[in-house]
């Protein structure tokens, strides 16, 4: 992993100085229970565990003599035992093989590592949930498919990301179960000559419970919903951050990523403040795709045990929390210091040209439209028409508009022409269904004249009631498009 | 997916008309609500499920309108609407949004899916329990690495594979936790006109519970657990069918996947019992890796949400389904006829020259040799020693490893020289150590001759004294071997 | 694969009775070579070829056979035998194994499948290189990392698409290379009986030449490339429509998607017009990515071959292909009838204030500013504040902006008062550095009060002289910055 | 990476280091491109090319600053500029992008990346060539489906090796085409201020030609297939790697992995020699699918590009050379001091019980056998049932087999009962099937009596012909059975 991304913790987690830590504490801990049920006397696990602690695993010896024999856990023992009178020899990996050693261990780095996902996506949590509270009345549109859909706060955006991140979490923590459980079983999981009692014991000393149906090693398939859920994880930080990029694009930005004092956009474009970390994120998400990939293929190996799994957990374990943690720590920062641009929520509202509450107007045309003979279907099409009239462009945009340039120096001029146009104005279907004089757009949709004549003449009719007009006009007020979202402040976060 | 790997049930399912009467009832659930909190009379509801009732959806009027509007909830809608008077259409799908009416039937069908393969599970699991039992005393060589370990019994190992696959249940359990929510909150999520009662109700009568925090769909990471843990359950099984395919090699065959009596092997080679079923499996993980990528790739989405999970749920969903289902089926037929052969399972322990207790051994000499000075190092290197001396061939053997032909008629007098030889004679270190008359293997084994020399030395103290032989002799016998495996029978199928 | 998404040509291509076909066509060729080389009478082929030419295969005959048997190329040669007589019968399938038929006819599949692909590939490229033509002139701004980048021209932006695309059409093209090869070599690709010379025939007849090196099956590795190719298209059109999707988003449309006359976009919002198609495939990568990985686990095989990678190819490459021919004909209907703004477009360059050219201008104050003492650094500096004051908003806008509503009636009010704001003023920092008073902005920038003002005063001189002035100008003049894109449309369409 | 599959090399190209003083390349080339047409003055090159070259790099400074400004090309601008005199300054950079100075770096790592896959490549294959010629004549029981199959020497399986990995190398050069080229093209590809000159120069320096079509980055889908390729060859290494753990299986071993003369199997068990290397290129191979996955979706960014990509080439190409270089370097290891044992490999053969020449006998016999009217499917099922026959157990073996025991107990006595069991006799089809006396096996193969005599009638008659019976045992000759192999030790090696 490269140094960018890696998290000390997790790193010291992974690091060949704590597994082999780690495996000691199992012997120890074989040892204290062999003692417990009297196959050993005290003596051996006290003078064992006290020279062990005096003499530090020398990490160099280790490594030679695990380029000579090829096991590393046999150069482990080797190395352990080496400090150990003979008389004491013999009550080290008494029984057990290797992977009674190491699973415990295992299991431990994957907790401890877990730990720390833990702790980071806390500090989002509190960011995002800080956001929602702040924004719970800086209203927005929300978008479908890119394009303007209703009305929403900004803190409503919040509690869509919280939810996702919770159900992360929530799985993460699901996959955990089986983490309660490793085994020290004998060489293919059926004790050999280890008293099932001196596994529960040292497991116990260790922090777990034995788990029936191993063979030499746990079944991987234990492991893989972890993979699962940090992967899943990631992925939805990644939608998070689209989001964000989504929204900080040039144009009309409704928030922007911190941008640094110091910082520098572009080695070319001085004036560029991009957003990295966001799309970082994606980076970080292939990558936990691939690592995903790789935990699942460990599922299978061969019989009683092959070592293939071995390399992968190795390398891609401490990778994928890594890109965990990593993802989780750049977005908190990103939470932290977003720039939110609240005037710019209110001119895309603006410039949604009353389509923010297209949906309730044409239910409204819906419900008043049928006693004068308005079909559901007419009731949805005239909206669709009065949005599209919304949208034309004024007649000098739409000269522009339809001019191809057919040289450079056209296009200059064209440019120079289109800076001096005035601004735009900006018509709602608010103003403009109660004026019912909507004309056909015979390119834009299939209605034509004669429909469209009788159309105005229904809304003419609806809109002569002044209560119809108060109903219609109340209907664009946010309030009272957003009089139902409190209910969920209070149900995702308690607001 | 092909028709050879079809479940007809998931089929059915996934089919369009079933998703379409799936989402009627969500159609009809949110009338009912309505009408239940006062916004329609009774009659609406019960005059709409009557007409709908007595007019199926016409798939063929429906395909056709979707093709022109390019809205799918749209055109069932409109084929749904134009069976009802006019004064009735303004209630159909009022307020709410495509999703809202999908959402429910989405979740339906994972349901429904889920149950089929839980239901083949279940099938699986009784067979492999079956054979667990009958084969509960059937000894058998446990493998490592593809080499010789410990006993087990045959048993045993389906134990370990129920295991596996109970823990790929366990997980699929897990995952459908989020399938008890669904939506019904408009078209951002924040419910807009929809009184958040009528979601409650709605989703109550549908046998869901409402879930906060959708934006227009449903958060995707709710599903993604489903499709790592069917994707663990075929990669289960495919573990478990190479461990078939591995037991089943010609040489010496523990099983045999069952082949029928008409069945033909090859088309150029007539003797040729092909292990064709359980290498099938292989390829359905390889699909059930692909599918869960598409998944694992549908939880991004833009903002309140855009279409692009649409197609690879239609597609990859039921394909999912249909790989998984029938890889239990698959299984459940080969373990229910599979052909096992203890006569072949005993030549395997024999032919493994007493290996299959070298652990015990070892510890055995670590022991009973540190009273004559043998470290725990030198105990584990004379069983290592007498291993690889016991599987040295005879001198007529070695002759042949040793020569290799330089032509064609030269294989042919080999192959005709090695018909003649008499049979090898197996020796087991359970004789060997005791007879004290290791040599030194210099090119195998780093043991010069002077150390050799002075381990059979203590060797012959050891087996001077009759209870270290009779001890010795009671640790190569498989009852001995076996006597705590019972503990894992109890535990893991109460038997 | 969903029926919405199957492409005709390629499901006749993967048809049963299509594969039955070419199978036949191999045995035929077979024996043909055999009567070439005088192992048959010519009577022989003939017979043979007459008697199966008139009587086509019963697809339902096989199938129940193969239930039977469980082979289904032997149960293809019982139908294919049971027309002829017993003397004909012998020359069937004679010396050569299973595979020996199915290769040629699996790699004719793949071969036939690429064409559709390349057929559906040209009518994209001549869409794309139409619209490149088309908008040679049509200038816009180039974003990356979403932002305002440097001015380009739309035509532009189709060649790098042209470009992207090209490049796997060139790696699908190359990914053919081995599709030349076939094999008929018997069981396990040594001969057995078979004469070289006879494959070498046979697979003449068929279009191929021999490979030596496989075993009973071609090796799949082969094939990977293709798989890769195709998922590369599939991404590429993904990367496409994801740059459509950007542009389409509501705010400022450079483009919108193909919306129909008769299309509805939201059951619940009429006016949306939704980016449905382009969202699809991201969808249809999402699944080639799946399918891709599937494919590459094929490559693995036991010894001289075991049929793990049957079912994949039976399902995922039929599938692929369907998701990659379904992608080439949405996209090319989506060019084909895009809508384009060119208005927009110059909206886009105005609202950039200037910074279109910022590196030119960045580069202009280097070079006449190191002769008033100012650095590099400082170059860079000044165009980054000068972008930043550009862009800061007016004060009402600054106001709204710093103002948080607490209830959702003050949500109310604020947007009303923003709805009374005259339209914002664009100044761009073409105007804005000549003026020479930058002000300093402490908490974006780190640029304090005395350098700002220093720089000022290097600003005041270079912009003192006319000649400046006019350079300075010319600068920010499109056809300036441009000049040199012609050298791109020569290069990549010839225009 | 994990150290112990890091190979230096690689990471000295990768290393930050190498990477700056590439980027400097192309700083240096750019402005020698500007000396050349007459942009700058040569003392400018030379000036700035002696400091830089006498001041290297400062990688702590460097850092410093990348984590103060964000954007590592900036730091290294910052770093390498402070050295100059502000005159000098103006050039360095001049008009570029960070992509222009870092895509030729990053085409070069790569190249220089394959140059080390191919380097340990060839001492590969180098190694796979030795042995095939080797084994030329070595002959041995090819396996399909894991079963025996038909005869082969080992040589050839070297060759199918050979031939596969040969493929991948294939791919990889293919894949390095597009490496020829790469751009200093602007901000955004069209070029800005630079003169298309410039870039042509520059490149020229650095050993590229100018790319048309890029972005500000080099589209992506450029390197994809590099990625494919690699991963490729180490699927395809541990396809070959499987294939040695399944010969290197206890029971009939015909291959073992190296094993040194200090290393130790296995914690527990010491006879244990494991296939340790050979496993772990599975595990390879699981992680250079997951960076497959991340690579491919790397090709998708945004407009004139985010950088998404950047994090995930800066782990995932180093991880992904490591990978495959450790895979190559490791399998050379094994294939080098492999264990080969000719002595099992006739043993199989003749345990295969003349099977390796069904598919010769069943044409023989459907050529002799068509006078006496037996049909093409008789002569298959005669040698499926003298097959089957074949591999009967003997009567006390059989007893055996069907005997299930209850406890531990009876265990240990059929144990001490298989034991003093008498050799098993091996009977061929050989012998088998002219004695005419085949027997109904109405269990296994769907033959009645009556059938089976009138097939032994048949035999009888076929058998009493002493031309016949001299031509069936020439059928089981080795040399007659690979007459043709040598064409493809000609073709694939030379030999």
């Amino acid at each position: 992993m490269d140094e960018r991304y890696v998290d000390g913790r997790v790193e010291k987690i992974w690091s060949l100085k704590n597994k082999l830590e780690l495996w000691q504490k199992t012997e120890l801990a074989f040892i204290a229970a062999m003692v417990f049920y009297g196959l050993a006397k005290s003596i051996v696990f006290f003078k064992i565990e006290k020279i062990w602690k005096s003499m530090p695993i020398n990490l160099k010896w280790f490594k030679e003599r695990d380029k000579k024999i090829h096991h590393d856990l046999n150069a482990f023992l080797e190395e352990r035992v080496r400090h150990l009178p003979r008389w004491l020899q013999k009550f080290v990996h008494k029984w057990i093989t290797s992977f009674d050693t190491e699973e415990p261990a295992f299991a431990r780095m994957l907790i401890d590592s877990i730990a720390v996902v833990s702790a980071e996506y806390e500090k989002l949590e509190v960011q995002l949930c800080k956001m929602a509270k702040k924004f719970m009345f800086a209203i927005m549109m929300a978008r479908t498919h890119g394009q303007y859909a209703e009305l929403q706060t900004q803190g409503k955006r919040y509690l869509t990301w919280i939810t996702e991140l919770k159900e992360a979490k929530r799985q993460l923590k699901e996959s955990m179960q089986m983490l309660e459980y490793s085994k020290i079983k004998g060489a293919i999981g059926n004790y050999g000559e280890i008293d099932p009692q001196l596994e529960k014991k040292a497991l116990e000393i260790l922090g777990f419970k034995p788990f029936a149906g191993a063979t030499q090693i746990m079944p991987r398939i234990l492991y893989a919903p972890i993979a699962a859920s940090l992967c899943g994880m990631v992925v939805v930080i990644d939608s998070i951050a689209t989001d964000i990029r989504l929204g900080a694009r040039s144009g009309i930005k409704i928030y922007d990523e911190p941008f640094k004092k110091f910082q520098k956009g572009s080695s070319a474009m001085p004036g560029k403040k991009n957003t990295i970390r966001t799309e970082q994120m994606e980076g970080m998400a292939r990558m936990a795709l691939g690592y995903l990939e790789a935990i699942m293929l460990n599922i299978r190996t061969w019989e009683e045990r092959a070592i293939e799994q071995s390399c992968v957990e190795r390398v891609v374990w401490p990778d994928l929390f890594h890109v965990t943690v990593h993802s989780l720590k750049v977005m908190t920062g990103v939470i932290n210091k977003m720039k939110i641009y609240p005037d710019n929520m209110l001119k895309e509202i603006h410039e949604s040209r009353g389509l923010y509450a297209s949906a309730e107007a044409k239910e409204f045309l819906k419900t008043k439209g049928s006693k004068y003979g308005l079909s559901a279907e007419e009731g949805y099409r005239i909206i669709q028409l009065a949005a599209f009239i919304a949208n034309e462009p004024d007649p000098e945009r739409l000269g522009i508009r339809n001019t191809l340039p057919c040289s450079l120096a056209e296009a200059d001029e064209l440019f120079e022409k289109f800076k001096t146009l005035p601004s735009e104005k900006i018509v709602s279907i608010q103003e403009l269904i109660p004026r019912a004089n909507l004309y056909s757009l015979p390119d834009k949709l299939a209605a034509s004249k004669t429909q469209v004549q009788k159309w105005n003449k229904v809304l003419k009719k609806i809109f002569a009631r002044p209560k119809n007009i108060e109903e219609w006009n109340i209907l664009f007020q946010p309030s009272h498009l957003l009089k139902n979202e409190a209910i969920l402040y209070e149900k995702i976060i308690g607001a």
